[in-house]
């Protein structure tokens, strides 16, 4: 029987819950949004008493079902004033799972506004103060937790994170017990400190495990899943070989990646920065300790992730995807591979998502703070944040704050949350996800890349403006894929091949001993998003707020020239 | 026939127009709001092009009608993204009435980011290069086109403007030519400065004057106002006495003033800085240039300003009104008067509003950035405004941002809108202005404190929870009162005496030939007030955003110990 981990910051106290019956069918997003819905005042202060922080891993996490580690972390986004879900693979949301814990939720706030740490094992869990810890970047909390507790999955925050900034995230180590898998989006690592939590070790050993109601069930549904995820050209070759920073050439080629802070969908300097670049680089020119092919957790099949080396061949980071390398990359009009590794690095140490990072350092440039390419120039402000400088504060709140405190008025943002690395003006169906979301501007939360520039699922044009429907499908299954543990990856499979599908919902029938069909998953992802939305209209986030901003209403984007032209109507109907 | 003056910054070109029949008995906020609302895209970026500066003295502007030279300025607010009126005394106001000005609306946006100067006279308008002007302070803008335009009205940005922070006010200079008469709440600064907009200069030599279709009657109704506010205890006495600042003591010994952001109810250093302590210096200790009944502009009967002298009786600041006071002292836990008056002439010199940098300055100390009480640490962190650092870029963006820059969560605003010196714990009513205003927090939308604690207009409970009627009453007259011309302190005298009230409209009946009556201007009011919160609703400002702050609902006020408990449904009545 799995239990809920409630810990009251309050009182620093740690207690095991019964799940409540309403929540056993619900696992990963479903249940944080479900559990943020029940019990954050929509009006309470992000950094406040009230909000809470929920991680839970999803519904098949921690057993044999391919690619199905994530951890969701949820909670009130001091970011967007939402609620808001982001998820990592690394190692945390496995051992949470065969720990038997369904959720940890952490409330409330230490009187003495010290940090601390909470040791989750099959004994327990405990407190305890996180002196020698508090201060200290990602990758050296990781290094000396990982000395105290061999093998742990180890839930953290860096500086970022412990001064409350907006774009802070939270991290999960990895196999190589490094951070950079970071539940990254809305700012909950800043929630995290706000929760005077530093870190939270989950030591499994001699844990349960998941329990399953019909492991045969759970086997053969499992194969399935696998067996597409091998054979989908998407999820079998082009990540594992490029990793996700394939989609750099692609989305260049369409004239859809973003540039010089959403200035062009074009970028002169593309193929420098590629996923092609990435692995020639580490698999053939430097070598050494360079890595494709690399999985964030145990028992992922696609492993899009690898390890960046530098010059000599040595660990630089992991990982370089698509979205950082864009976003502190092209995004800033920086070409060097090197500059975006010693980026990412930094974002991932400081514990800042690397996409509102990427984003807001480009509005800084647009604000003058440093030029277009200027990868050293992009460094030292990032540094910034790290030191807790005014111009860090700045910076550390994201994208639509430093467009406000410098009175920038081309900033990419959603809800305040930075666009990800695909034009509106190029895609629009991206763009309809991106205002409509519950998330704020979030490519994860309904992916119409796949049809509209993929052929995945189907083929959409890009430039057809009658995408409300097509978002909303994608808005829908996401939330329940969200719910599963299973990375949103396996989706390029399971759109084409139907047996893929049928595992992704057949193994949560296999743990669970339940029947869902495939409309199901509609309906339960349908309901999340409800469920999200109903919080974020009591938050104060209405219609208006699901808007493209206006300067790409007004800028032509080249190489195609086009303006963001879905009319707000279509963009009413998502939701409608 | 009055006219409206339409300047556009991207052709630089300014032409005169008929006033729509619809706009003829609009004037002040009742039309800069309803031309915002009908020309301004409400989900527009307030510091892009399509936000628009409208400017538009009062109904009886410019006319005999005493105290009624204020002039309206009105946009999209970069502060709370809701519609914004703000309005100041000064010169400017008469001298565009005596223009036959009805309104100057400002829009577009200069292409080549430059500053630009417009003067307005008999002969027409014209834009010119700010040259010379840009980039300086408001005392110094004021002398060096003073000295251009000797006797002209001055309306004109600080740095703050120029640099687009969201607490810049709009400065019009008074009597002796130096700024410190500000449209200052909501940044409309900010928006001029996005308008490429410096100055503009209004010289009413030889114009036309004010069109009075009834004469007799504006004499015999501007007659029985003036009696009323010659009369009247506060307006006949206490003002012209003591200034404003006379609120001190009082609001201190109701245990509303709000102290060391907003953490308690009561100063203990209030009587230092009292308007007596001010009238004691001014008048009798140092004298010199000090002076009290003072007026900021010609034709006031009230004469609430002061000059403030330094220790050796030279002018160092005028005025020295409560907000002000309040705001860079009590709030900041200050109780040296000098040092209150060196931040008032930072904020009229920098541009900015005294309410929201007093505000912001206690947050910063909350933040740790100074300790309150810290005079000195005070004037630093003002002067990074006008410096425009990274720290005077948080700053400047208020108090609501300079919250989220250092993770603050007590943080006194309502639509990201510095709350004034009343304390909604101790007097609810004026929280349920500050709620359910258009405005943002604002006193002057809703002045409840009149029957809470000055027993004018009746008597009320300030404990008491029930205030959506009154508050209501106050919004809608209040809005009528905005659109007349008349100082809002006029209000004193007219809800005491029923015919001060009549002279009130009747002067509007005088003017315009009509024969509105007492429920008019309620229904008038009401009017404007709805077509602001229409603006608001489609800017995305809803239910959620006419709410006091989380922290006044958890922490205790002393010396009441009282919290924030006006249940919402009672805040809901308030526009339902």
């Amino acid at each position: 029987m799995s239990r809920i981990l409630r810990v009251n910051m309050t009182d620093l106290k740690a207690k095991f819950e019964e799940v409540p019956q309403k929540y056993n069918l619900l696992g990963g997003r479903g249940l944080t949004s479900t559990i943020v819905a029940d019990e954050v005042p929509p009006t309470c202060h992000p950094l406040g008493p009230s909000n809470k922080l929920v991680l839970a891993p999803g519904l098949v996490t921690g057993t044999t079902a391919p690619s199905s580690g994530r951890l969701s972390v949820g909670g009130k986004s001091p970011l967007t004033g939402g609620i808001k879900e982001a998820n990592a693979g690394g190692l945390a949301g496995q051992k949470l799972a065969r720990l038997g814990i369904k959720a940890i939720i952490v409330e409330g706030q230490p009187k003495d506004d010290k940090l601390y740490l909470l040791r989750v094992d099959r004994n327990g869990a405990k407190l305890s103060s996180a002196r020698g810890i508090a201060g200290r970047g990602m990758y050296e909390v990781d290094r000396l937790l990982g000395e105290r507790y061999p093998g742990a999955g180890i839930i953290g925050i860096g500086p970022a994170g412990e001064m409350r900034m907006a774009m802070a995230g939270v991290s999960v180590n990895d196999p190589e017990n490094r951070p950079g898998r970071y539940a990254g989006r809305g700012g909950l690592g800043a929630v995290m400190g706000a929760k005077g939590l530093k870190a939270i070790i989950v030591d499994d050993t001699g844990g349960p495990g998941v329990e399953v109601r019909n492991p045969g069930m759970l086997r053969t549904e499992a194969r399935k899943l696998a067996d597409a995820l091998t054979t989908h050209a998407v999820t079998g070759t082009a990540l594992p070989t490029y990793g996700t920073s394939v989609l750099i050439n692609i989305m260049n080629e369409a004239g859809g990646l973003p540039t010089r802070n959403f200035s062009s969908g074009r970028f002169e300097g593309a193929s420098k920065v590629s996923g092609e670049m990435i692995n020639e680089l580490a698999t053939k020119v430097r070598k050494g300790e360079g890595r494709v092919g690399h999985a964030c957790h145990p028992g992922c099949v696609i492993r899009c992730s690898n390890i960046f080396p530098n010059p000599d061949g040595t660990h630089h980071v992991s990982c370089m995807e698509y979205e950082s390398v864009w976003a502190l990359g092209p995004d800033c009009g920086i070409d060097n591979l090197d500059d975006i590794a010693d980026l990412v690095w930094l974002c991932n140490d400081i514990g800042v998502d690397t996409i509102e990072a990427g984003a807001t350092l480009a509005v800084a440039m647009e604000a003058g703070l440093a030029r277009f390419g200027d990868g050293a120039g992009a460094i030292k402000l990032l540094k910034e944040v790290g030191k807790g400088s005014p111009l860090g504060h700045i910076i550390g709140g994201g994208a639509a704050f430093t467009g406000k405190a410098f009175g920038v008025t081309r900033v990419p943002t959603v809800k305040g949350q930075a666009m990800p690395a695909y034009e509106p003006r190029a895609v629009k169906g991206i763009g309809v996800t991106y205002a409509t979301s519950v998330m704020g501007a979030d490519h994860t939360s309904g992916y119409t890349i796949a049809p509209e520039i993929l052929s995945v699922g189907g083929k959409a044009d890009p430039f057809d403006v009658n995408k409300a429907e097509l978002s909303r499908a994608f808005q829908y299954t996401t939330a329940f894929i969200d719910s599963t543990g299973y990375c949103l990856f396996i989706a390029f499979a399971i759109l084409d091949i139907a047996s893929g599908f049928d595992g992704m919902y057949g193994t949560v029938n296999g743990v669970f001993g339940t029947s869902l069909t495939a409309d199901d998953v509609v309906k339960i992802g349908e309901q999340i998003v409800k469920t999200e939305r109903r919080f974020n209209q009591l938050a104060g986030l209405g219609a208006a707020s699901d808007r493209i901003p206006e300067f790409m209403k007004l800028e032509k984007l080249p190489p195609h020239n086009t303006v963001w032209d879905v009319p707000d109507a279509e963009l009413d109907k998502v939701h409608a």
